[in-house]
């Protein structure tokens, strides 16, 4: 396909940014090689961000990370080094702008994208990466299980700033003819390609043994992650244990290899309300503890999958016991969702949770777009998914008192306050949707200056009637306004 | 407008019922008769539930309410007698189906409707109204401020079997040439009005006082409620104190005689982040409390209002604080939002402190529409709006483990697990977004009964392949599945 052909393609969306199919730039390929050339030399050929921590380095990636966060070079290496944080960044990825997932840093968004075997293509699937990232999202999933794979994810990596993660075991379900014949040779040859390939971060469901399957029986919903159930067939067909789990050794050398962190997925995540917290979870969740120690003794990166469908009220015991148990390893969790009868609204359903738990301490938010449940994501649902979790994530952020994260809301407000409309939507998380909202009763130009919408009109406008009560105060009591200027300049430097 | 002209104005829109613009029926007119010539007997005219519940008497809208929230009828009368619940139903409202408000029932939700002088006429007000008690509003606000403001109201209240709040200071404003000519006198008349014409609840902003005005100058949004940004412009131009406040007891006789509701306004809350919970806001929640002491000294019914922006850290903290300085009167909550970022999504932002804060024990959530801060929403913004907060007040109802909360629930889920996708539909809050979407890529009659959707395909089906495994855990270990069957039928009923 053709530039010009592609740029067609995005015309009237203004979502898509022209040229989003042009590879991505490749900000890391120095770093890498100097890397590589250092292995030979020493024989050393770890290449684990964690590795390096813990021989006390700091890589540019942490140097990187550390402007963005506004923290210490140092600082992210420790953190890094006890494994309270990960950075994402697998050699074979140039592309990527490196990037923190860990509680002493901002809380980060994933979004899922990928086709199914009934629907979409790859040209989809890259505007849908390009709007995830366009709305905020800092790392992103290809969960692609049908039409061909590799050849997707390797369009996604190309054109990918962010981290790129997977969950391999699809791959190796489509390529067998049945699910009984998936097998720990087959799936260490998918992972050693896709790690070649430049996948950043793998979903594994080591977690999900033999006798925790009986634990299921008693749920509303039994088994709902894809790879929890795979496995749950294949070890119930052979009667043996999750190969996975046998083979984690075998596994972590390859992460080592390239540097690909694990996300140890939680195949016996609840998928309802109530089935939410119950044995079965927290069996899981103590074997991804274990896990965690043994990937951590070959240096490798790990962060640990979350709910799910959890009562608002049990919420922040899931981050109290996934801190325990997993020694403080990055929570990445999905939602959750605080009840299940919404199909259609899953993204508010889940934003809620997600909000919660992200200011208990969850490092990541998987979002969940209103398509959950009913099929697979569109782009439109991906920019109302990346919406709503951008709301949670950002709050979450304020909630835990991050320095300057409250400064866009301020920014927002003063702005707001001074009627300075166009100000107001150039800060707002989708200055689209506001103006057109706000041009729907009244689209004039004339309109973007007054002291009021048509929510109120001008005779019945708080914030019109306000300011003179600010003249009141000055001219009283000597008590002026604060100066927000500054906080405003800057929130808008930053979207300009 | 003739019969016929309506139903042809809702033809097409799933969301309204035919009929909806005929009067509702009266079924508390009986009720009310005899309780009117009972107070001729007496001479008692005070016709406030909390004034029957204080004499030890059940009322006949106590004992209704108490069938609604499955509790008894002795527990309705106590909670309304030390004011924990109130039961708005002013004595001229017979269209009135009762409903409580209060910690110890389910949660609730306002809708706000009403015109502005810019836009808006009572036909579209009726179809706001009846798409917000659709999508499940338990009372509803009037808070028209253009146009014929006793003419919509009086259509609203006969068309309403939920209870009818109004702001009316609104119409008092809009009678006079400037704000400064707003007087007691006049307010009087305004609002005995409108409690002549069965208005159920008056938001009186009775708490802003003129000692507290320089407490906003620090303040980056001001006053953004517009009852407080008027008093506090007619406080600074005569240098006087409230008149609400100053004749409060004056108020109170009318409110006692009608059994409207005070829904004491928080004229001073924060409308930004950087103003939560600041002086000016908790200064004023304290005379609040005063405020309502006294209107219980005449057995008058109160609940609080409450914020506005407030981040998610703080959210507990106002719950503690209103039940501390109002001893207990049920808390009526203006979302919050807990990030000023997201024009255009605040039903999102602010459902997110909606259902922490009702989880913490607010009695009555304030829905806001993603319109909000850019113009007076339309209908369909009302629904939107709605089902936000029907998954919030939900969420919290389950989160506070009220008995069968979690029933709809777990019935869609069972739904759900089963593939039985026309009851996961019908159990949903919105079905027919939750068939759009499905049916978006999978239209045909045949995948209503297939064990997938487009998200996964059959191969990658968690739900099916987890069937399997119950089937296992069946046949090696005799554990089988909960029936839900009564749960579910019981649910399905409830929505037929």
């Amino acid at each position: 396909m053709s530039a010009s052909e592609n740029q067609q393609q995005t015309n009237g969306n203004g979502a898509c940014a022209k040229g989003y199919m042009n590879p991505a730039p490749t900000p890391r390929a120095e770093w890498i090689t100097k890397r590589r050339e250092e292995a030979v030399r020493s024989g050393d050929d770890n290449m684990s961000q964690m590795h390096f921590a813990r021989k006390g380095l700091i890589t540019e990636e942490m140097a990187y990370v550390a402007k963005v966060e506004k923290v210490t070079a140092e600082f992210i290496r420790d953190e890094v080094a006890i494994g309270r944080m990960i950075l994402p960044a697998n050699i074979n990825h140039p592309e990527l702008l490196p990037m923190a997932i860990g509680v002493g840093s901002l809380c980060k968004i994933n979004a899922n994208i990928g086709n199914s075997a009934m629907v979409s293509n790859v040209d989809e699937e890259l505007r849908k990466l390009h709007t995830a990232v366009h709305f905020g999202a800092d790392t992103v999933m290809d969960l692609s299980t049908g039409g061909d794979i590799p050849m997707i994810r390797q369009q996604i990596l190309r054109h990918s700033q962010v981290p790129i993660g997977t969950v391999p075991l699809y791959e190796a379900l489509a390529r067998v003819k049945k699910l009984e014949d998936l097998n720990i040779d087959l799936y260490l040859e998918v992972i050693e390609e896709q790690a070649q390939q430049g996948v950043d971060y793998f979903t594994i469901h080591a977690g999900v043994l033999i006798q925790y399957i009986p634990l299921v029986a008693k749920r509303v919903t039994g088994i709902v992650s894809r790879g929890g159930a795979i496995l749950a067939q294949w070890m119930t067909s052979h009667h043996k244990q999750n190969f996975l789990y046998e083979n984690f050794d075998r596994i972590t050398k390859v992460m080592a290899k390239y540097d690909v962190c694990y996300s140890l997925g939680d195949g016996l995540r609840p998928g309802s309300l109530a089935d939410a917290s119950d044995e079965a979870q927290f069996a899981e969740l103590k074997t991804l503890g274990e896990l965690t120690r043994s990937a951590w003794k070959s240096d490798v990166q790990v962060m640990i999958e979350g709910p799910g469908h959890i009562p608002i009220d049990q919420i922040k015991m899931q981050v109290d016991k996934e801190i325990e148990l997993c020694d403080g390893a990055p929570f990445y969790v999905l939602g959750p969702l605080v009840t299940d009868i919404a199909p259609g609204y899953d993204h508010i359903t889940s934003a809620i949770g997600a909000a919660m738990i992200g200011w208990h301490g969850a490092a990541m938010l998987c979002y969940v777009t209103p398509k959950e449940h009913l099929g697979l994501p569109n782009e439109k649902d991906v920019k109302d998914g990346m919406i709503a979790y951008k709301i949670a994530a950002h709050a979450a952020d304020v909630a835990r008192h991050r320095p300057g994260a409250r400064d866009r809301d301020d920014a927002l407000s003063q702005a707001r306050y001074t009627f300075d409309w166009d100000k107001q939507f150039a800060l707002s998380l989708d200055p689209e949707t506001a103006r057109a909202m706000h041009d729907e009763t009244l689209p004039d130009d004339y309109y973007k200056e007054t002291a009021f919408c048509s929510m109120c009109g001008p005779k019945f406008c708080s914030m019109n009637w306000s300011s003179k009560v600010d003249k009141f105060n000055e001219k009283e009591h000597g008590l002026t306004k604060p100066d927000l200027t500054q906080i405003v300049n800057e929130q808008m430097a930053l979207r300009s």
